[in-house]
């Protein structure tokens, strides 16, 4: 693996290393770690790595490792830059014939993300995109239940991302998260929801095994000065006759990082909080409410397969990134060994695509009034 | 007291009885509890009354009271009927100089509040609605601490108020609630959304000291052949500046009750949930969250007047419908002591209106395509 | 009713008029609130009796109502005094014709527990003693599922009473509450073993379904100067051959009043919290955790019984209270009628002895080294 | 790093191999992963290790490595056998100038223990025992509490560690796990006090500060036919005055791991359970409760330096044990560079002398009939 961004102060470039290391299948062998090569290079001997293998920058980084021997270039790059740095380095990755791992939103722009696309259709390589909440087993357990018709017929979705960190101008500190995320030419048409919101968007149709059809949006900027979206409610209508609600937010002072869906069919739902990953809430009609719990039995195998220690010994949210990487690694060797199959449990280009256009369309139902907008 | 309504089957005229009896200061004299004479009579029997003075009718009732000595006669009448049934009886015991309690929504439609207020303005009489879930210490607590500004400025709410005993065509089977409740004639405008939705609205503007000023909202019947609404979500612009989301559903398959609020403002937060209604949740920007507990030290006076016995012991639901009994039997008290003061911690006509302009413009706005209107 | 004890200030005296108007089957007749003649009837006015009524000694009260018409005089006597000021009242009442429900532990010591079984086995009346705990409908739920052999063959179990209200000498400043119960002469034997210790104790062996044959205990007093434990560890055996442990403690500063209990056995187990009451977490060996939930179907009967409004409305620690007063009242009912059972679901007199074994040998153990001793 | 132990189909090595793995730091560079040759050498292999890593035997690996260059050599060997099989390849390696990392209890008696911290010392390497529910970042903050007197003299402690997975007779299938920690010869004198009863024990020396003094327990082998206890309640006294009850079962049916700790002191205290870790529930005679969260700030540095990720990212089991890991390959790169420093924030020989001496006494005990004893 090589990686581009995550230098010394990023935080998701960190996450990206862990989850990647975890399952002893991943090595990180170079990166381009900065914007300014003297911090690359620096990052990347803080490291670990030797200095012949940190380079300047990403152009460098993909030019130098092509020439190397297959047996000691890198197999793939991980993207953990800021989102107007995503489009350029995957492009010339694929390009170059390797594999991109990268993280959310997948571009700056709906546009570059089909061009992407194209790009990856072309080159026949393998694409993923880090929207790491599906990875958590109760999730994958979730999905399974409603894909299974455990529920009936789904009626009604409600997800919400609330966090707190941006409750004050916290861009106007030194701080480089807050900085680049609220920074149209780097963050991109939204704030919140591009950052969040997205996330949001992507585990509930993982979940819910269901598109967004049209959406009404109310998108707000609380703190003074501030020139995107720190908060966003907005109403869904979905591909099989469900409705949901969608909140995004990082004006909720006080709140982490509280990601929690809940879905309802005819005959029962779920309810999952990010904040305690292993316990699954099932409600029935006629029943007592179920808790399901990480790596017990009795589960659909998605779900058990994404476990790695037995249950009552909880796993986080590096485990749930790692097994976003694990399942990329494995179609990286299915690749190499030529048996690349149809599908895998990562998010993918489309997921991408998807992501951008609930984007366009949440800014776009918002500056029209929040009127209904058709995805 | 005289109840109207309440009869055997009924559930909410049970609530009210024993409500009414907690605090040994109110005693149930006598009751028009069924629209059929022969029913009511065996109700009131049933209640341990003496047959005198259960009535055939609500007419009869409150004629024949208002010839009791003062001593003797009831001092007020609660009204529990479907909501159809609320204007006729007040209006009348009004009239007659009784004092009112009534279930909520207040009216059938608007104009019957409207009408309402002007009779009890004129009467001068006391006038209480039975919005139960303000009556909990930890409401109280939380209305206070935004009302002191604990918070700040406040930004964002969210009100939820789940159940699922409609997830199936329940008024099809011989259920009295049920058949109420879907039944345009006898509910009103609408569903979820008069039944459980006015409550969520009533509890948002309590806590949040903020009224709704505009809405855009989402209705449906997800029941095939229901009548009325049975789940809505609803976007929301508040007086000062807040923004909201509001959603009520009866089609939750597998919840029970589940009536929560969370309320974050600049510098934190707060979330109450009505099934763990002994706790507080509050959130800050820079200290580590708290647990604010019903009868626990350091809290504002309203909340701790509202517990009744030590901390640690749970109060619940009929503890807090007490407590609306509770604060309109002083007011009553007062009346007669020639005592009556400006204000009493009880949900007045006041609030009936903006009960019923809420489902007016609720539906309205679903209507008209989920566009946003003003109250 | 008639009250024994309960004036102005004292806090169980509230609560059990609040449990007995709960369900309007009790009406509070007459009392001697207090041990001042001039106290009683000030408290007794208060709670609007005429004054007649308000008797200055339990003596006087028993022998004035004895005289009185039986359809004008109390139905049983209410004792809510200190512990060493139940057995002279019962006693009396009991031998004038007079029916007790009486707080608990049933009296001062053994000896008087053992007598007054005797007159009431004489005098063939009704004794209830308020174990509150075992009032709540998932308390239930958790004995009749262990007695229907639900989990199989039970093992262990674990009892947890924490309180924190006496981690300071609060007995030296001018509160009643901890004044009697840290004065041997007024509580008996144990502190907070006799206070709460035996209502873990009951709580305990009501689910159970077996009986504590042996123990050693470990008893503290940690508060400097204090007379009696404030603290106690015990270790159990059973006579099913369960293994148990139970622990009370009054020194756990911050705990409210955190009663806990877990039952496991051979196929799964349960744990029930007060201050959670409306839930029964149940766990299998190989099946998804449960929460059994007051009000939802499919629970034993028992449990329906006990609950008075639909799921999801929480009831507290006063409805568990009046369900005694409920199951009380009934017995006197029944009674009256000529129809009396040979069981009811309130604790006994045979409850009260076990209690005042489990001081003595709970004492008797920690005195002796913290050895076994036998029950 | 060298592993011994841990080959296919065992649970613990594969923990130990994501934590080491976890921050970038280690390198498994090779094992001897079973008793036999051939699985030994198949284990490695699948793990990625060249052939001539894969060693047949402890002793070929010690032996073999040490003539490998020390660029070359691991450093450091992993020693995850069963019990019995830890004292003789810690020996070794330590002789051979390897530190190690050995798992709990760190030997199969309390002879092997003191006998190997004789070799410690006169080797002056590095040992650590992975107790690893140490290195949670709340059981970090919880211990810095206490130490730092915020709670005032402590004065109770309840520590529980319950686990379902042996409530039948799983020694009797093929289960490995069950098979040897149920054999005496190859898990010592305990059954569950060992596996998981050293674990609560540890856990409450670290967080209280204070050591177990004397204890009083009463273990049971509830599953017919069993050699070692499945489950045991012991009553403790502690150095500093405090008391305790430690719980460790192994047939509650349907607990997953369900580690637990409260301890109080005059001002308030805590709770922590294992398997909702990123929480600390801290309780107060006067304040609110409040729960501090893994990551957020105005926490004692040693909490917050055990957190990799932001607040409201849930870290887990493996992120941990991964702190353990991590504290020992500081102290040994600080060892390299001849830094090495007094102390280390993991648990070592002295811990698990603890932990030998613990097995002895709650097992000395129990068998004399559940008397106290000295430690």
């Amino acid at each position: 693996m090589g990686m581009i961004g995550g230098g010394i102060g990023a935080f998701i470039g960190g996450v990206h290393r862990i989850a990647a290391a975890m399952d002893n299948q991943i090595e990180l062998v170079c990166g381009a770690f900065s914007s300014s090569a003297e911090k690359s290079i620096q990052s990347g001997i803080a490291l670990g790595l030797p200095q012949n293998r940190c380079y300047g920058s990403f152009e460098e980084m993909i030019q130098k490792e092509s020439q190397l021997d297959e047996d000691e270039r890198m197999d793939f790059v991980a993207i953990v830059t800021p989102n107007h740095m995503h489009f350029a380095p995957a492009k010339m990755a694929l390009e170059n014939g390797f594999h991109v791992i990268c993280d959310k939103p997948v571009t700056f722009n709906l546009d570059e993300a089909y061009e992407l696309k194209k790009i990856i259709e072309k080159q026949k390589l393998i694409f993923a995109l880090t929207h790491n909440y599906t990875g958590y087993p109760m999730v994958k357990q979730a999905k399974a239940m409603i894909a299974n018709g455990d529920f009936g017929k789904i009626r009604k979705a409600i997800v919400e991302y609330s966090q707190g960190w941006l409750a004050t101008k916290l861009e106007d500190t030194n701080q480089k998260q807050a900085a680049w995320r609220s920074d149209p030419k780097r963050s991109g048409a939204a704030g919140a929801m591009g950052d969040i919101g997205t996330h949001a968007e992507n585990l509930l149709e993982y979940i819910s095994g269901q598109q967004i059809t049209s959406l009404c949006s109310d998108l707000t900027s609380f703190v003074e000065g501030r020139l995107l979206d720190d908060d966003g409610s907005v109403l869904l209508r979905m591909s099989e006759g469900a409705k949901g609600v969608l909140i995004a937010s990082q004006i909720m002072a006080g709140e982490e990082n509280n990601l929690k869906i809940k879905v309802f069919g005819e005959k029962g739902g779920l309810e999952w909080q990010q904040m305690k990953p292993n316990s699954l809430v099932v409600k029935w009609l006629d029943q007592p409410q179920q808790e399901y719990r990480t790596g017990v039995g009795n589960q659909y195998p998605q779900a058990l397969a994404a476990a790695r220690i037995p249950a009552g010994h909880p796993e986080g949210y590096l485990e749930a990134f790692a097994n976003i990487y694990k399942e990329f690694a494995t179609a990286v060797t299915d690749f190499k060994n030529n048996e690349l199959k149809e599908n895998y449990d990562f998010p993918n280009i489309d997921d991408g695509i998807r992501g951008m256009v609930f984007i366009d369309k949440v800014v776009d139902s918002s500056e029209q009034g929040s009127i209904w907008v058709e995805l």
